[in-house]
């Protein structure tokens, strides 16, 4: 455990999560020395990079994925070009850590996965939940036969605002919200493979965007091949702030896991009982996001990550891309007939 | 509050509900005078009557339900009996208590409704969630308006174990156990109504009871016509215990309700932290079979029902009983063809 | 378990807690018949008895002591008059429930103990922490060694707000308040005396009343004979309610009880998270008054009172009642000297 | 924000605390360099400097103090060395992070006091609640009135386990564990001075020790000048880990900090409701530890720390090292003289 910084690492995209991980890779992961910020938007790259004390910024993404000082690299761009930059990074040797979701569509994921098996590409996708507080202890308990075998799951991903409707993608609650849910599901039904498919989403938080093809909102039931039954739930707009909860319920017990409150301050006053909670992923994730950078990092030097949260039970590479994002298309599919939708037994990449 | 029994009533169906109900009246609902408790089954009204010290006991259930000196009946016979019951009392010019469902399907609860509205009856069915400790409180957090507009709801039953597979009736899940959750939802969704229904249920406790019909879990996504997305979700076994929670997400807020721990007593030693859960409902919602049957008997009486638990914002009668049955039944219908069902804008007798 | 009311009861005393009793045995326990309200100033009890529908109401105490008809006596008269009371009551024949304390100081704490003993009276101390949520649970913690040899101990009674500071008789806070923590304790720590007592008190409060004599806060120490070394602490005046907690922490590990909350409904808002809280005794004391009442009443109707919390470890009679005063007598001493005051090994009665 | 670590530091005492903050120095906070550990036992400094990849390891205290390469100083050594420490670092013109307590006795205080003034040190004490989870913003709603003028305090410190009692010094339970409560107290009554102090303890954990001097179980009663009643409490063993938790009761209000859980995984099952609970300080105090030790970093670099838990409403100096030490030495006379504690209205230094 050396205090020197040993990997280099460039970071594609200076945007809200690119910044976040950014800061983290700078100031809360030993291991890695953020090298190089880039961001084809001029400026975004170079503002970052002033602010956290990094080197070099860079507009130009191609360059810095060739660049042979880099081991790794961190792709936080819009979703739309994950596929694309992983394939790139990939080929140019480094390891790579890209933000859910890995692809857009099972080909993007078919092509991310080829990628990785050729060039034996250390690869991580960012299912924070799987480093986050309670869920791989929850995992473990699984694991260990505590809830016997899963029948009921649930997760939810409740966001604190929804600032843009307008600049929402189609599509998005499934695609880029949700994703943590369906991993989340996965994870915590490890074996089992997700076979139907219902959604019903809508567009209540801004119903005025929904001619546009907003969803705001959304409820998905999930069948798995083991029995279990899951549900996944997601709002873009949580007044009380930032809520990521799941629940196991298995022939043996259950586990609930997610915090809402900020610190374990509670005040008794007048009114009754309060306490505040927590407003934002940064804040709520911030130790799950440090954590998945730094099972990353230690990945990427071949280094055993030993029993803390930076080590769950299994770490989520191309599989775990695949089988979530299968649901999340399938949502899409199940939105637009209104009917449930059955999975292929197998992934086509399986 | 005088302290002499002012409501003669006698209890119909000396079961395991009816028991609980019989004791109840003799014992915590100080203005009723349980005079006589019947059954058809030999034996069983007497053994009853007999621990309670209730006078008289019947198996010839006509006779009780025609007897002049009682004011009012308890219904806790089989769901298949409830309507015909009903019916008979209601004629008779008795106030009635009926256990869930009151019918098995709407012609029944019709036949119900115009029943209760030519004798004009006092009639309450046995819908104990919106009695029991969180849930008034929650309806009036809505009522207020402290959550905003309802979006996302969820309800839960989960039973602590299942005696006896092969005597459960099919639909038992929707119809007598999920039933709870529908009327909780709709409590909660206070002025809405369930437009599309999707349900996936299986026999995941007693697997090799499936092929007979059982289906011991279940989950079912409602939408309503505000726009509001429900989850009602069921287990006839939970290893814990019994779980009866819900949740109300709304524009301007979330409201939780449901406690699994038996006591406010927290142990923690070398295992860790640890407390005794809830493990039957008439250990959990004792408080609220107690309130239920004391609203009833107050409205019988035709006196307000004051501020407390029995005074709901809202108590359960006819609408609240077809309701949640429309629900329960489109479950029925939506298990049989794998697809969502689409409600009627309105129900048949509104 | 009849359902007539077989313990024909007098109630001496129409004041707050005398018409909170009084309720509770018209209503809420099953066995008794309250058949007279009692009270020196003129029309108080009539007043209740009205309300609750009691037959009787009377001035003249003597004469209610000694009617025949009654089999058992409630007092809840101020509590410089409880022993003499007592005293008459047991003479009578009388089963005996009275408010704590059962006397002023260890003198008529004897002539209590004298008179229960000569007329083999049915005694208990209202002592109603024994009955509250989670106590008996922790008692029984203790006595299964789940929690080893207690070591450290805490109880707590903050009540919800002071009217009159002015009525508030010398040295109320350790006879009439904390010496429901000094039963708690000792309740909780079975089998142990108390050796070493030191206090600290003050008017917090009302300051203004401070030279009037009145202390509104204060925080006990306790040694007791078995190492065990306890904290008791008292406020007349949360701003949030009503707050009755105890810990005891022992060489196995530790138990907490004592709930805040008003019900398990949680709100979450743009504030945070927000929770009622309990105002005051009678609500979050309810059960437990209730249960000590029907206990004391299946007691004297000599029947065993089962498993429910009528029924804790050790229902609260002579012993209990001198174990608690003792150590208040103590704190009197120590805040007059200002230093900690040993406790004889054993009381003058033991 | 750079990423090149600016503060040079060297770390005295290779013992359990110092391998912590060492490890935390390292891998952190990200401002730190940690260039040397020293540590007169021979080996002990070289094991942790390979361990954690720090360059250089030293036996010879002296040097390392006078090292013109280092900017600042940790130290971890023995309690009785400490005053002569911190000396010897701010002569050498070294910001000075010192675990607590910074002096044995007031006036090994009064020394540090005047070498921090004298070289106008960069100072901090190890009082590490003071950035704990809940603390700062227990704190926060005292200095924002919304618990009022402050009544009732408690502080609790339980260590997990007692591994050599016979190596514990004298008095250590008062100088070196409780010391933390005495400045959580403290800083949760800001302004208010300790004016008596009674301290009651005992060898209960092992209580074979105790004609050898252990105290390893005690209870602390604080007055303070502006009315409030505190009380401290020890242990150094609970069975279920490590137990930090602290409450403030005021005219307004409560707060309650302290979480005992390990994570927000719950699990339900046959055996009721369990958790895992913290079990060492490390862990419960993790964050606590980095962020007191980042705070000092940040004030040694003269930036303004910002707004998170490195940034207290109060960084602990000389006066909250001198404040509590007052307390510590006014229990230890307590214990000797059985009576409460009179403490001067001010201290000496100030």
């Amino acid at each position: 455990m050396p205090q020197h910084r040993e990997l280099t690492v460039g970071l594609i995209g200076a945007g809200r999560i690119g910044s976040n991980h950014a800061e983290l890779l700078a100031r809360a992961v030993p291991e890695t020395l953020l090298a190089v910020v880039a961001d084809p938007v001029e400026g975004a790259a170079a503002r970052l990079a002033t602010a956290l004390g990094v080197e070099r910024a860079a507009t130009d993404l191609g360059g810095v994925l060739a660049d042979p000082a880099l081991d790794a690299v961190v792709i936080t761009a819009p979703a739309r070009f994950h596929a694309g930059l992983v394939e790139q990074a990939a080929a140019a040797g480094k390891a790579v850590f890209c933000e859910k979701p890995a692809g857009m569509d099972l080909e993007e994921i078919e092509r991310v996965a080829r990628a990785v098996e050729e060039h034996g590409t250390v690869f991580r996708v960012g299912f924070n939940r799987r480093f986050a507080d309670g869920f791989p202890q929850a995992r473990r308990a699984v694991d260990e036969g505590r809830l016997g075998i899963p029948q009921l799951l649930r997760s939810t991903t409740r966001d604190p605002g929804l600032a843009d409707p307008a600049a929402v993608a189609p599509w998005t609650i499934f695609r880029e919200t949700l994703i943590h849910d369906f991993d989340a599901l996965n994870f915590l039904n490890p074996g089992a493979r997700a076979v139907e498919v219902h959604a019903v989403a809508d567009a209540l938080v801004a119903p005025e965007h929904k001619d546009a093809g907003l969803l705001d909102t959304a409820v998905v039931t999930v069948r798995y091949d083991n029995g279990a039954i899951a549900t996944a739930e997601a709002s873009f707009s949580a007044a009380y702030g930032y809520d990521t909860r799941a629940e196991v319920f298995g022939s043996g017990g259950m586990a609930t896991v997610g915090e809402l409150a900020a610190s374990s301050l509670r005040l008794y006053g007048p009114e009754g009982l309060s306490a505040d909670t927590l407003r934002c992923d940064t804040q709520s994730m911030g130790r799950a996001y440090a954590a998945e950078l730094r099972s990353f990092a230690l990945a990427a030097l071949g280094r055993p990550a030993g029993t803390g949260p930076e080590d769950p039970a299994e770490a989520p590479g191309v599989d775990a891309a695949r089988e979530a994002l299968r649901i999340a298309l399938a949502c899409i599919e199940s939105c637009r007939t209104g009917a449930p939708v059955r999975l292929p037994a197998s992934g086509a990449g399986r």
